[in-house]
């Protein structure tokens, strides 16, 4: 069975969206990039992120995107993001999708809300929306989104919906709002929860001696954040962080909001995992001066890594 | 044929969209909507815009209220609100109601745009997404959208792409705004487009008189404002004012972001036009209070406006 | 003793800041309206607010204007803005003015605050700034802040400082603010606290009604304001109701953001109360368009309030 | 003389303002600093920037600050932050300090400006407010102040306002902009401004090669920042990027907006240059989790530089 759950753990690598050079989906990626997840100890994908080109997509090639992974991903949990700027949009696309075997969906937060209260009020009519049986990974992510939830509120959301399995914890700065939300599971205000990290793993490091259970991000090295995870797990601290910083020039390059996805794509290009680095419109490709600059970070992460020693674009 | 054009005028009512109590599509009370826009000398009907709950219905919903509007608005021109969170779900339902008999689009900015580059790009990328042969009108509503267009944006924006022929202007405050633009056309800078003014037309009365061709609102008495734009373009200045004063104190509080949908909805049940005022959800009914305070605000209309003298609800 | 308590009822008209046409203070003018404030029915006055162009006044000149109505307003508790973008600017024009005479200070959030925690804490740390014995004014103004307190965050405030003695309720919508409010009153969940409601009034008929205590605005009319407070205390509604929507149009004029202010200060200099017009700048004046449609709305007032017959400008 | 210049080039560190524990200012820590940034190859420094509390200071400290920093710095070129809320005040401080013998001020963009026009109009204002003849630098850091500027605006800014001679480029992502205004130069569009990179300096390294003058931040070994630039400038590639890959991991801690100021004080204060670390309210300490990961990125930081190798806290 692959029902998200809040043992959730390791990397959830989000999928980007694999598009020819002329924009069509291109399927045989899809399928490479999944088999890549799997081969290098991925626990489970999420697809249609904010970075999965998602609004770019007509409603049924969306469809097509998540059910070719999942199907792919075999037994691995896929989880889809459902963001719609209206409840009925939302549902329509959970039930569609756990009906083709995802394991649960991630919900973000429109840019509108503000108090503590609509926080709550919105999720709990997005539950009441897709129903409370469906699992759902909360996304914080106020960099994008605008929408700042306290740990009382992300506390208020777990102990009121117990559909809230996952939290993609993408708050900057953000330590100390995972030690608060251990320190309430620890003091038994809050039921636990997994805490996967996004904002590209740019604090992954310390996020996982804080507490976190892994990584939920689309940096292209999802082996490197295995890895990371595999390590700090281990308690094997040094190593961790001397793999970690070696990809961290690269990592906050790539973290870059708006240019970062044609770095990432063009990083997954170069590994052989996509044909094509192409973006839908409005999305530009990386400018010749961009590129050099990935080539050389490549390059000078390849003395540390040899994952990163690729043949040229 | 009934293709926008920039010679739109008149009152173009903004549709709400009807249900039942239970929250159905309510078709008949569509069917008796349109039939009271025809009726009262509406020139054209906008459907699915902010406050016709668009993100609340699925996709099939919308395609069919809009159809619905459309072949029972018989000569009236339709325009049906297609913003979205991205462009291949705006081209898709531009598309279809396109291919139903719309007379064209109405396309409102995402709330994240903010430079002058960023706004006139994000109109070029829509057209180009729907096509240039698809009229569409530009919504101008910074209090909702946050995003503020300058005169001279709408301009580039005009000047760009002929396919813009009417701008929905809801800036506030807008007089100076309108005047501008009248400008431009007057120096040759712009072309000519129409201009009908939103806001629940709460500054009608003198948007008329800096050169507005209209009304492109929701407010309940849409007769009134067929009235008050057909006295201001008579230059029966004073008689424009008595009437629009009359109906402000009740104007202003359907203008209410948040509760004046549901002010709107009840006074149009109050009418015998919807048959329900119910509100999809998240959207709440009103209070006791607040349709008390509603129904004195009719009582005083009624001394001053006929139309207002209503069976309780 | 005029020490600002949570009894304040009334009107406490915003003071506009008198220039002379070439930017310097006016003084003769303040006297001027601290005189009419006096002779209308005032019940205190507010200075240096968001509409008294604080932010464009040295700090010398802030003091002196304060200190000018203080002495001035005689019997009446004289209320100064010291929002400030630090605590230790806050605290010293507090120090002065409560030294002059005040009888306490207004504080606005600054637009940066989101959550209900960072809204509480911003308020206790104000007070820890200027000192618990000093009389506060919780400036409640989203439309212009962007800062959303509900209900349950204004309580939180009121119940952890006792120096909170008044609110001033400009959000809008806000009617039912009001009600939840008093109603946390009567159910003892909150203590007493005066609500006198700002955004020029716009909705201050129904807020009386809602359980007001008086008005806290700007409008070039304070003794309608005052009118309107009397006959709604004295429970003649229709009375009330009849000179506020003979002043509506005005007032929503007058009420635009932006321009707002420079017409407030035409009708004042029309009134014989400001020897000037002028504003700081970056203020601009009145285009002649909308100066000779404040002279119509004016026109068209004095049919039903002889105050508003006034000599040309 | 030490006038500021467009030919501004290497380091001016962003001074935090040093408080010893009970919230006094520190002066002799004001002086150590200032000896440090001379000695390590500072080519000016910037004081009461957005990091360096100014908000927090009483106008008379503030002054004394200022006043402390330009005696000290003898030759150096000392910049100080002047942003304020309304013109009177900026203009008030400006007068103060440049008589004082500051180098020229810098002036961050209010966070409600949103057309280019608004940006373009307020830099204008601000120019007419401090006198055309001193210098200033134009702050660029959307991410704190929510104003996007294109490299058009910068452009017109910079073409309108001789007096503008420097920007501090903190946009983010950001180097593609450095390479417009270098374009922008070149094609004789635009005359020569200094760029020197704020943002904690977590692209010093691309943008320098993108055409940066160097460095105008805050972190904590200003010393690398020194080397980094010259590196560059010598055509070092590889020795820069090897010295900034090193400290990467503790300026991204550091960089983290709320935190990130007590992470630098704690560091300066171990690196003997601070006798404390405290901030004034509202500023928080770190929590002991923070400083002791603080204290591991000094570690493996001092594996590589020996400047980092310090005596605890």
């Amino acid at each position: 069975m692959r029902t998200l759950t809040a043992d959730a753990h390791g990397v959830y690598p989000i999928a980007p969206t694999p598009f020819f050079d002329d924009g069509r989906i291109d399927i045989a990626s899809i399928d490479r990039l999944t088999d890549f997840y799997l081969s290098c100890g991925a626990t489970g994908i999420t697809v249609l992120g904010q970075l999965g080109e998602a609004p770019k997509l007509e409603h049924e090639e969306s469809l097509a995107v998540a059910t070719q992974m999942i199907r792919r991903a075999a037994q691995l949990p896929v989880v889809v993001g459902v963001s719609a700027p209206g409840f009925a949009a939302m549902r329509a696309l959970t039930r569609e999708v756990m009906d083709r075997g995802a394991a649960g969906v991630m919900i973000a937060p429109p840019n509108t809300l503000r108090t503590d209260d609509q926080i709550v009020g919105y999720y709990q009519q997005a539950v009441e929306a897709i129903g409370a049986d469906v699992p759902f990974v909360l996304q914080d992510y106020p960099l994008t989104f605008s929408v700042q939830m306290t740990p009382g509120v992300i506390r208020r959301i777990v102990q009121a919906l117990p559909s809230c399995v996952m939290l993609k914890h993408e708050d900057w700065p953000g330590l100390e709002k995972i030690t608060a939300l251990r320190g309430f599971e620890a003091d038994g205000s809050m039921r636990h929860i997994a805490i996967l990290c996004g904002n590209n793993g740019l604090f992954l490091d310390y996020e996982m001696e804080r507490g976190a259970d892994g990584a939920n991000t689309g940096y292209a090295f999802p082996d490197m954040l295995v890895d990371v995870v595999r390590l700090s797990a281990a308690g094997e601290r040094e190593a961790a962080h001397d793999l970690f910083d070696a990809h961290l020039p690269l990592l906050r390059y790539e973290q870059q909001p708006g240019p970062g996805l044609a770095v990432r794509k063009y990083i997954l290009q170069r590994r052989g995992l996509l044909s094509s680095a192409a973006l839908r419109k409005p999305g530009a490709p990386l400018t010749a001066a961009a590129r050099s600059e990935v080539d050389h970070l490549l390059e000078r992460l390849a003395r540390h890594d040899a994952r990163a020693r690729l043949p040229s674009a």
